[in-house]
């Protein structure tokens, strides 16, 4: 029986790990199953196509992807299957991420890849999730009451800076 | 009765209609109802937040926001809805697009806007089938017809360029 | 009774804070008042939308808005006013602020955003005390002295420096 | 007598005259005086300086400086005056206006200059006509009317697309 | 019998083939077999994997990939083989090529392709030849005459343009 | 009598070396003798001019270049020898390596330069490798089981990954 | 007899001669005698390297580079000569002309090219009188001239301008 | 009894001054008198205007301008003066110095600033030396000396670096 929706998490380097850890952490939060895997476009390219091919049929119901510089990943993926595949582009150690960015969002016709912010790893699993919730209505419940949280978090610390801010008003 | 999975199309602009229509075709294609609107995120920011927080209640299960240069349409959707929602950058009179990208792609934690390629109009209609396609059983095998299409005919270019480039050393 | 002119300093974030600092300083320096807030363009949609409406009536005078990434903040506020709006790009974490500036500054015809430099807290204030001198005379004249007094600051450490380029080359 | 609120438009060669038209119609739409002088920073300097000291003198009350490249003219306008400084970056034969863009939004702490979208020129006079508000109540007024208008083409062009579009679909 | 040095030239999209007409000339003019194919990395995955894993076998020496915006095309070839692989970035509608060419250069460690200019298709083929030059030693003495050819043809039109601007003087 | 292929490293300056490090060694796994040289296109441009031409009678096949800022040591030594030039773009003190790649790949019509990714030096070792391959059998043999150990580290760091995230679920 | 200045102004491609025919019309009006070269920094390096070494002896006191995008052609000359080198950086087919610009202007420490704008002709032939005038006291006062002409052309057509706009006042 | 060339190097901000102490030792080698100096193109527009004018009549021969952001120092300077006006793009804090550069170096036609390389104070003081040696021979003397510095600097590191790597190859 099938229990937990499942998406995919996909880095074409283990060294992303860190960046990614708000993309796994968010996807528990929606109660999401995310199978994690180092899997590289270009050193291990038959296993990322074998990957896509089956990803469908091994019950993953939608791919992030996460590369950096030259980052193919996404596209290579996205080639070997119709699934949704979020890219994300890691911000490299030149060029601000503006490589990684061009190469993940720049798709010709035919094969999109959904692009989030350069290191927007909570992002991507917002968007699974967003994705996700048009078959299972328990997500949509859980996105309503992330809105809500997002919501009051910032009306509380605008709360907390108007009093900071007032009370260093009146000891000046 | 509902019929067909229904999407939304909201332009920011009447004079990027030309660009979308690639995009329309394409729903179109894959018997995807789009509702094709104008809102402007800045000139009528009542309308776009109205339409946003109550396109899921009307029935639409996807929307793409197409906007250019400081390209908030998309963001200011997404705030007001946890549907989907696919961003296309559109070109820009300056900068090349350059504008329209960063500013749809480079959204802030807890807001995904999935973003493809500058005047990606395809794209969008190709990805928010296959988000439909968790829904919608027809999708998945109309996608999957699509990328054996695209397949085939780039085959079919490959043999022509190498018939035509036979006969020109041919002639030589 | 109103005793002094009103600006708001919105900021998409609490952590744009210490960036900022600037901005408010100066803004006491022209003995104006600041209403600084946290409110998220896309967190916190409905808040920027009402508090950009109501921000006239409630008697402020000028908003300065600061965001960073994909910062629509200066645009939302903007499109619910007719109050001059300036906005501040904050310098992301990637693409050097690139993205925050393009996104603020490219607004489409019909709602201008007045923007300053990246992480132009400072002049953020005094643009917004030069507007508000077309109403309070006082501050036309504090803004002379502002400009007198870096007029002789600038001239001070050119007598410095050249004061200590002499004494090292004395030692020398 | 002093009929109405005045207004420079200040740029830094007459080739850009078509580029600022759109700047002076909507000056006159809001029944704001335009001064429309040709003047540059680098070739006449001096005519620069003694304008901008002058302005504020001379009753004008807001200026606007557009220029390309190097466009220094907004800045170097905003050194000799505390009146508002709005900048419009010309886009330039090379680079697609960056270098105008940074040239002019980039100013350092002390001077600034409010800047709007490159060839940004209708959005100009509308913040012109924000900054003016403050001091002539006609404005606040014309500029509610005029956030109406643009709300209603908006709308006009959405329904008028809605129809175009359902033509087409009976027609197929 | 194998009778000439062989060269693929891929290039994703047969709508390139204009801009890659001077590689398949200058190819020729080195006497080098040049196989022309059309293949999408992304369109036709399964091709460009099975293509390039089995180039070398075939008798290709060096291959060419020629692609636009998220330019995938020489890396996904240079998974595939050990055989030098050079990437000509191709100048997409928007974004002036930088897309590509970041796409095409920034490759991680590991899997480096080989890259000219945007839109660089004369330079492709030399560097080509330069490589098979190191089996090929008629090629080596053909790239001498090439160079030797290149530095008259400017020294021809030093003097000419000398010429020129000569008699345009005396002709004042 | 020669017992290894040749291949030179060229540098603009010896601060480079720390960034060259993984070529030397990558070089040296292919068991191709590398002549480590420090040579200025600037500084040293009658250096240059030699070593370039000399290049290839003294018995060096593949020369790689690396430099910074405006990158001219790739297309120098290319303008004077037909050997394949390999040219690594130093990322620099200012823009990120922008200016190294630019001035490094964007050679014109006739003078081509492999570029690779900004500090791509291993990538550079390989790519030489790739060339002398067409040469020297037992490097392509070596170029295989490179990319073998490539594949294999990559899964290997799969599965690792796997069993951390499984133990920490299995933990919480 | 010595009779002019002389200033030699070497283009990397005479395709750039159009672009470059203001440069050689504004050191005509400064009286400097212009030895026009076609010579390329990579297909005539040698060329090149004698031009640039012979440059002094033969009588020329600054020479002017204008190369297009990987623009090497200041900085060769530059290598090889101690007089002032202006770099002109010629807008390329792609990228706008940053990589012409970043390739002259980022020259490493000892081997400055004194570089104008891209495309900036005109400027190069300024900045040249600008530098002969420390030997010719003729170009001093033609310079005066000449800076004064310009600040006339501008007040000119500002009178031109404001006649203009109050004519078509008059007949609205 | 004038003893030195004289050169005035101005600086927009005192802290820009460790970037540019390269400069004033530069200067210093080649026995030029540098006036080193803090104005402000914005701060103190004035003095600026007034140094700039003064600048030839108080023996000043040449003019080194440094300044970041919008910088445009060397550009008012150039506007108040024939001197030959040398630009150093100080690094800004945001963008990578990408704002200053293209705010020194894309001057318009007539007011050329002679740029060199973001942060390059040594290139200015060594372009300035040239400069000035079409006045002061005993300047193209240093300045040939310095040249063959530089030129056995990077053979001595050259030999120390093959010396370095063959003692490291001994040891393994």
């Amino acid at each position: 029986m099938k229990t937990r929706p499942r998406v995919a998490l996909v880095m074409g380097s283990d060294s992303d790990y860190n960046t990614l850890v708000g993309c796994i952490k968010r996807l528990e939060y929606f109660n999401i199953d995310a199978s994690v895997r180092v899997i590289s476009a270009h050193r291990t390219p038959a296993e990322a196509a074998e990957f896509a091919s089956n990803a469908k049929k091994s019950g993953i119901e939608c791919i992030i992807a996460a590369a950096g510089k030259a980052a193919h990943l996404g596209g290579v993926i996205a080639a070997h299957t119709t699934l949704p595949v979020i890219g994300i582009p890691i911000k490299s150690s030149a060029l601000d991420g503006l490589d990684s960015l061009l190469s993940t969002v720049q798709m010709p016709s035919g094969i999109p890849v959904a692009t989030v912010a350069i290191d927007g790893a909570e992002n991507a699993a917002i968007l699974a999730a967003q994705i996700l919730a048009l078959r299972y209505d328990y997500i949509e419940k859980k996105l309503d009451e992330f809105k809500e949280d997002m919501r009051v978090k910032v009306m509380d610390k605008d709360k907390a800076l108007g009093e900071k801010i007032e009370k260093e008003r009146e000891n000046d």
